[in-house]
């Protein structure tokens, strides 16, 4: 059984995986902590889990110092809080994976200039690995910190990976996304936007040419393609609590059918688990509830472009999800050990 | 053109009273105020009123210096603000409707009571008239103070009142009112209970046995039946912005039919440009964005009671609309001037 | 391993069945039938179930040839279409666990009276049990036709049977049952007036003295009460997918605190896995995704009524949760099986 | 007193016309008609009405024969349903606001390309005029008949033009348009998907590379840029009621400033009515309600493009409210009239 520690366990994420972590079957919580309401009880900040989780919440501190008895250590803390919770935790050899910002940038001053924070870790960068399975699962194998990706570049990365990874496929120089999120994305805050009689019945983007998300998936995307490439990533707030739909646009280089560019999503992701091709188009609500993430594919040849449509919940393949299969790998589990059972929440 | 100030223009129930009154023909906004945004331009509060109410902001303090300058002075301010204004308002000869629930109980104690607040303008509520026009027009018409009255109370008190007038129609021991109200009704508060990802998709109830409109209710269709009727009003959170629905149950004395109790409702308000008596069923969404108050009846043959339905917009005919209403009375204009032609917004 | 077949399996109640069988350790869906789909794939139908239940959907005709292969049938057709197909299962010697309204009703005379329907098999409502397990779980244990309970129903039951089990606690005249339900609640049809451009944003009632679920709970809560009850039950429609809240009024006869009313509730289901009593107030998306009704307590002094807050999922403890239940209790297995792992949806 | 005959009243759009003519100081509504609905009150329909529009639907045969008596004709038909309809009120001298496609593509066989429908009245495309003001205010003027723009097209041509009209600015072969749509936009259509149990809470990309609005946008951006271009245009449905909002992608040729972008939005459309130019983001509920069309630029310095947010009520500018204003325009009245006092709707 693994013993597994929540840091920041009152967070959107931190309770979806709270939620996941209390029916897997080889995993069990060891402490969840919240800066916010150390003291109280789990389940008196998220009622839907009285009876369910009723543990107490630990403050940081505690948190800190209980690290020595789980053996994996889940940090779900807002941006450059978890630098020293990573340095114990790897200093008492314990697996950490992290699902701020802090270790997703491999270079240390993209990450300063983005988020206007001083890097407090940065000699954990080099041995960090970006968490995400579908690209990077031999590495996360034997990894120790997990950088566990973001909900929009999840779902932007995995659609346009496949068709960079194609060599000559689309101009590299014209990638559009353009993505929309549930209201969730946008974490558990006392603003005044987010209120439901405020961002109920509309639609907004946010972040434009700015959003932090952007070099992490310049980042990824790079990697795979062997080259820089830098992507215009817009988002945009929706009025529902769950669900990320991005739509991704390239212009094509090549003569290619809707069936080509389904042959190289099967290449790309044919035997994922977690990952579903569809034929017909997506919908955010066909993936809520679950840790797949869905894609398809539209090519205009009046245009000569082609459209991806990919879909994630983010607060499952978004985050807590994809860290539990993170979770899975490392501890050398089956990898859908307690996110294939999630379910269907339809409608 | 009468000279209206907007004091607590910002909240829900105030920006609604700029949009009204920036459409009527016979009033003009001299100033609206803001406790928390004095200084900034009302349309960057509300982007909505972007080149339509682009006034500044005045503190409460500016604002009440500015009450020489203006013929009605609005105060949609939180309750217990409003005692010295009133007192410079009534100095200044000037006529005020005040949207708090300071004025609304005949007696102080009650107040104190129910608001756990001291009343700090008791000389003030000999004189005050409670700004139900469709009860009370004729005492509206001459008073230099109205207290408006709340949205769940206005739903609430138009049914009952109706019923309670008949001598013996109702059992009046066993009035029970079940109220729904949109999200708006909560107020633009920096809550976590009120966030889209909390309170959308979700019904709740609150303040059961203790919301502080029961004493309102009961003062009101007591004096309309002339005698102590005691309520059970339970309040409940809808996800959805505007509108309340109010179902009200009562045992029947007498062998009535469902045109009696048309009849009754007819009889109430046949001539009421703002009720709308419907042989069908009420929907909240066929009040919104009007000042209408629909009423329907249902009889329950087997178990002897009538079931009423009382739709309101919570910030309309529950707040802005029916101040709106109670100053044209007040200055003798056309009671529906600038209420009418609000757009009806269906879907 | 259950075989289970689903008829009906592509309306609301059927399709959350597919969803928790799916996950069921125990079962197995041996077959998936619909009337309107016949010969396409479940998952065409619903998309979310792609990769997780692609079986081809028989004809409700293939689907009755196909009773003798399976172990337990799983009806969730409309009402007065499960006349014969319960016939076929009690011959070939096959549990059945029912979803519509033909079983519940012990007097074929009150079916017939509320539904316009005849009643097509009179020889079964004498060994049909009707599944609620916190009220007759011993009953259900050796029935082979069980009548599985509608939302409004178990939400309402639940509540009540608790007061009328304790002997002269309340007035069993003054019963108001106002319940609240999401829009799936009025099935998957194609009615403009469920549109969400239509049915969004708004509140209605309907029924109101006439809905079919009234003699449903009047039988059951006459049965514990050992007396003839009659309820006044008015539903709504919430603009929200998923839920019930039920908002009981009962007038009491003794002096008797809050405290006690808990008491009372504790008695009736301390020891029930899908049952919380919960001190705080109940809201309907914390049992949303899972099996529990939720049920708080109110006393109002100044009235002397209890208030009681009782909420469900309607289509899992109202529906196909509740049924699987039923067949765990039928079947001999652990009767929180397949049940207790659904995940949590918070947000 | 313009006389308005409304063709198609109890569509979503039409009833938005019914809606604004009802409180149009200089029009009267001589007759409503409905193919559905013929016979039955408008208010029985739509029961928000309820006392303010009550008239009886005409069947289309009746309208036919009544447009002799109007002085203008709306028709808020399905396509291809309004070709006989514009030669008889051609015929008689009537001037005929059409809110279909049948006569927004100035060329007949790229309407019956891309709408699989022969053009029945091919004679009237020559004089017919586009009916979009900010761009063909002259032309409209002495019109009879008016092609009144789509939603979604009204929204992206009002963004697109003002940058294709200054020459050399943006790469006019990379222009792409991801249009998000509230649900009102699909229809009062009897379609599962369009339930709000199926709707609601989700997100969904329809019509990729094929949808109809795309011609017509490509021609009015063309005709206002001299020269032909093609854009990419996806749209998506929104989970909320009303509202469009655009993302407009281009690639900049030269080096120009987020300033240099609102120069030319000023200059193209700095004195009109219904536009209005934002330096803080739009989001789609600032325009609900009314009549404008809001528009915000973002330049990102590093990826050399231009992001325009453009936000419209689907059902107002995009619909009945551009009509209104065309109608104002064509009748010689102050273009705003009946437009300007639309209610604020916020929240």
């Amino acid at each position: 059984m693994i013993k597994a520690g929540v840091l920041g366990a009152t967070g959107y994420a931190g309770q979806q995986l709270v939620s996941i972590l209390t029916n897997h079957p080889e995993a069990e919580i060891a402490f969840v902590s919240s800066n916010s309401y150390a003291g109280e009880k789990f389940s008196d900040i998220y009622p839907q889990f009285y009876q369910i989780c009723d543990q107490t919440l630990l403050s940081t501190e505690e948190a800190e110092n209980a690290i020595c008895d789980v053996d994996v250590v889940f940090t779900a803390l807002p941006n450059g809080l978890s630098f020293d919770i990573a340095k114990k935790a790897m200093a008492a050899g314990k697996k950490m994976i992290d699902f701020s910002a802090d270790y997703r940038l491999d270079d240390a001053s993209v990450y300063e200039d983005w988020y206007k924070t001083k890097h407090g870790a940065r000699e954990l960068l080099s041995e960090k690995v970006y968490g995400l399975p579908e690209l990077w699962r031999n590495q996360i194998k034997g990894a120790r910190l997990i950088a566990n990706p973001g909900c929009y570049t999840t779902a932007s990365i995995l659609a346009v990976s496949a068709l960079v990874r194609e060599d000559g496929l689309i101009d590299t120089g014209h990638i559009i996304i353009d993505a929309k999120s549930g209201i969730t994305g946008s974490g558990r805050k006392k603003d005044v936007s987010l209120l439901y009689s405020e961002a109920g019945e509309s639609v907004k983007a946010y972040g434009i040419a700015h959003h932090r998300h952007t070099p992490e998936i310049e980042q990824e995307v790079s990697k795979v393609a062997g080259k820089n490439i830098m992507v215009q990533f817009t988002p945009h707030l929706m009025p529902m609590k769950r669900g990320i739909f991005a739509t991704i646009y390239a212009d094509l280089n090549k003569n290619v059918t809707e069936d080509d560019i389904y042959d190289v999503l099967g290449n790309a992701y044919g035997d994922e688990k977690f990952i579903r091709i569809r034929r017909g188009m997506c919908e955010s609500r066909f993936v809520v509830g679950t840790n797949y993430c869905d894609l398809s594919a539209r090519v205009d040849e009046r245009t000569h472009r082609v459209i991806i449509s990919s879909c994630i919940d983010n607060m499952i393949k978004g985050a807590a999800g994809q860290a539990v299969q993170n979770m899975n790998i490392i501890c050398g589990l089956d990898e859908g050990e307690g996110l294939s059972g999630l379910t269907i929440v339809a409608p």
